[in-house]
């Protein structure tokens, strides 16, 4: 931690600072030029709290340094962590496909759709059973019948399933019945939920939110593994920006970005960021060449009669295509 | 709703679109001109998918034209709504003030900040008892203890209190002992938190999402009126954008749009927007001087001690001026 | 400047960028904790190449802490700077009104605005002979026609004139006939216009751009500074964001974070940043209790037929109820 | 162009609204609901001011149907264009690197770069003579000299040369010396410059500014298509959001979206996009995958003593192989 002190500021003044942050049991070194001063801090500083520091009148700022995640960073922990479910591998080299349609709509949908990525290559089957709407009046999902219908498509196809979970009052039962805990975006900074949630223990899909850096993402993840969960994947799924052409913009430089400063593994979302099918295979393909462990795409096998999300589902066909391509590409990218 | 046909469309192709918006009992209206063709639909097209038309192969883009937030709307509720609670009011030309410290500390701060506050014109006591953090390891307030508090604090001076939920979790203590409840911006969409709320029939200040359109925050508060819950009020917070001289940038403009679009109270927070206490009287009065209908200002009587949001704290003596002058100001806006 | 190292680096690799940085002639300080160290720099670090030092191996992040900007800086300029026109003042604790049509169409058109907003108290006249237009096809404004238009309503009024330059081929005409030069937010960082600009030593006053931070604005009036020219005048006209409900969000939050940064005049433009002229009166009024030393306003006799930006100019009467009520805010808001 | 009325508008209101288009030549069409009533238009509607028409009193709000770039949509002109210059193919298909210094230093650094990249299979040699920098007080590049030291690397590579023009001082050295003139993000909506540089009918590299739509991409290269130049290559190069990890945010999925709407090449710049040089290869081949014609990236020999961006140049090893692997990736995108 670095204060800079305003020019001019008087001896007494910077006194009481140096008394506030020496409580801390931190390292306190001056750094005076002509025009500046500073006082650096180091040791451990996390305890310190910047902004009421920032309120003595003659500090001018003070930069943090550290980073607050020691969990999700890879300072305390540089191998990779490989997430493992029923048999699907996801992480430090092993890549991996999530696919399925939006929402849950009837047995017959979920386990054709289920089938059809199955046979494509696909590793998890996503679902929405509870749907975050921005409308009251919107088809908000079957709820715990879409649950069910889920691990019927499980049983059929053997495919872990991942699934949104919006409130704490239906914790019992993912605990029971899902594989993989989905936050949405919405809720990244629903951190009520992610205490609950790091609680159980089991493997998350944490989707960054609309206007999260990428420092609260992880802050964000360090909720859920304080809590004890270990296996936890984030997801990239577009952030918003000015740009109105695509639903949102898909940051694919937040995948070396996270790589370089977690362990954990990172997946992008291209269908909710783009907002549109047509967009979804080229979008898909860059985020495998940007280094992604894997993927989690909208497939429906009738988009046009969706009752969510219709505009931005490819089809199995498409999805078929996709995959070989993705296939391709990973071979490409291997170091010989 | 206005569906924008590609250029050179099918006719059969056209047709099935047809087919898809007649079920849903609106009129339709085609639009030819030489390089487009458009169907129009009037009446009643809130069921409509937007997105699921999108993926018809001959269509181009669906533009939305309806609002979608019948109750929030003040289309079909032109008057403006005025909360009531305890005596204070708030809305409908009736401005009004809330203060307090980002976070209930002791009994002791508390009731000193809420009388001061008092003294000088705040006519509601805010003050954090659950409080969102970024980091799991920063203090996350007092939790029911603060509730308990602000309960005291109450009995002392009389003003109603205002403090947020984050977990459905308190619903119970909240409903007895909360006057105001307040759904933070990171839980502006979390739409279970939202229907729960809603059904407690209760004041609601609702904060807008940190990217969260205006459009979005009328939705979410669509959600909580669709529950029963009548007294909503609004509050900008500050938007998050590329700028960092300040926390957040405080949208002013929002407040004429809002007041234009809702007769719902609106109201401003420039502590949290701007996150320096130095910025707060600023816009304070320029919120004022906006059209808002009421402040929320965090006041803390030794912000150097504060757990938290020192630096965007004001004093008791800084808010006393400031009173004064949003007087002022309120007077010089009255028409004649 | 603080240099970061990362964690574990050899000492050897620390010993080449000491070598680097000493050549600059700073004071050098090394900060060492358990986990973090850093070198501090104090003294003119301005020459220092941040980001190739950001480029040795062992560097992990380098943050800037002194200004930039000396000569647009309060630090070495505390006192407010007035600009003087004509008679007219603006800066420093005068509040000035700068008011015209978006572009100049006709002698009649502009004499007659001219003559309207002189009576209801604005003391610039505005009006585009040279407009910025999105498409190549859309009204580019009269030109120089345009100009003489302008010189003519001087003529007549007596108002200084503040006019957009797009291009130094008209440098000559402009350092003739214009009082005050504006330079455009799509130019703000047209270095090269800067640089000529700066010196012919005549006002200037500089938009923000689109999506310029404060610290660029203030680095584009360094640039006409450093060429010579002293009356700045800086404008914040809103910038781009994810909102739509208005054209630009308006940043008024810039204005008491430059009064602090900077010596120059700050001037809100309402009516740019909004694009709709019913919220314009709202935003003025909030600019005024800001802290803004001016406003420039888009009125015109006839919005419905203006060449451009009609939905966002207001009447000649809306100005006028306008002006007035600035007068009263603007006495409210007066020390005792 | 579909005009929305507000609710209840009187009938001899929207008379004169009528009035007002059917001025424009175009197909007026009425769409009534029971709460909505639109006028839509169509034909070609780009000269009506959809500005001014929302100034009518009993207009809500004016939607744009058409798009407003003739000459740069594939609407007219389906084919892709390919920019052909000196033996180099970029579009189409063709997939062409550029590659070089931020600037031009020496003749030595420039030549050695320039061998460098051409023997890894670059071919087109960009290096800066004249650079756009926030500070003036920062190395502004060599200017006419950096411009001849390029003119000499070309005779001895045989590789065209890209460089950033500033300023139309300059225009007739580079009508001369250059073969792919770059209009810098900064300059994107300069439309003098825009103006000058189309009527040099030379093959121009422009990219997109920081906070420009991709509509605005298009519009900025109509300006250059309307004075006559055809080869207009358009390049992404990160744009400004709220996340700080990364100079800019890459966007992508402009990629894709630019192919749909336009003919022209689409480059990608990850070395500005993302500001880190370890960063640079990821997101190159990301966008290789995402299926752009060609890349811009900054090869330094010594990065550490680069005069400007050395934190983003990538050395010429680094480049090597990324050339290498680029390869493998466009053949694994191949169709059979």
């Amino acid at each position: 931690m670095i204060i800079i002190l305003k020019p001019g500021a008087a001896q007494n003044e910077i006194q009481t600072v140096y008394e506030a942050v020496r409580r801390y049991n931190v390292i306190v070194q001056d750094i005076k030029g002509e025009n500046t001063s500073m006082i650096g801090l180091a040791g451990d500083t996390s305890a310190i709290p910047r902004e009421a520091i920032e309120r003595f009148g003659c500090v001018e700022r003070v930069m943090k340094v550290q980073e607050a995640y020691k969990l999700a960073g890879r300072r305390f922990h540089p191998g990779d962590t490989v997430v493992e479910c029923r048999g699907a591998k996801l992480g430090g080299g092993r890549f991996a496909v999530m696919a399925g349609p939006c929402s849950v709509e009837t047995e017959e949908q979920i386990l054709s759709v289920a089938q059809e990525i199955k046979r494509a290559g696909a590793s998890f089957l996503r679902g929405g059973a509870f749907k975050p709407r921005s409308s009251p009046y919107a088809f908000q999902g079957l709820g715990l019948d879409g649950l069910e219908l889920l691990v019927i498509a499980r049983q059929k196809t053997g495919l872990p399933i991942v699934t949104e979970l919006m409130s704490a009052e239906h914790l019992d039962a993912f605990a029971r019945d899902v594989d993989v805990i989905q936050i949405g975006a919405r809720n990244m900074q629903n951190f009520s939920l992610l205490k609950e949630v790091g609680g159980l223990k089991k493997p998350v899909l944490l989707k960054r939110g609309l206007s999260s850096t990428i420092e609260e993402l992880l802050m964000a993840a360090e909720y859920l593994m304080a809590g004890g969960c270990t296996d936890v994947m984030l997801c990239e799924r577009g952030i918003r920006t000015f740009e109105t052409a695509t639903r949102n913009t898909l940051d694919l430089s937040a995948v070396p970005v996270l790589k370089e400063k977690t362990h954990l593994p990172v997946v992008v979302d291209p269908s909710h960021a783009t907002g549109r099918w047509a967009l979804v295979p080229s979008m898909a393909l860059a985020a495998v060449a940007s280094g992604a462990d894997g993927l989690i795409i909208e497939v429906h096998n009738s988009p046009e009669t969706a009752l969510c999300d219709g505009a931005q589902s490819i089809t199995p066909h498409v999805f078929r295509d996709l995959m070989a391509k993705i296939g391709k590409v990973l071979d490409a990218l291997k170091e010989e």
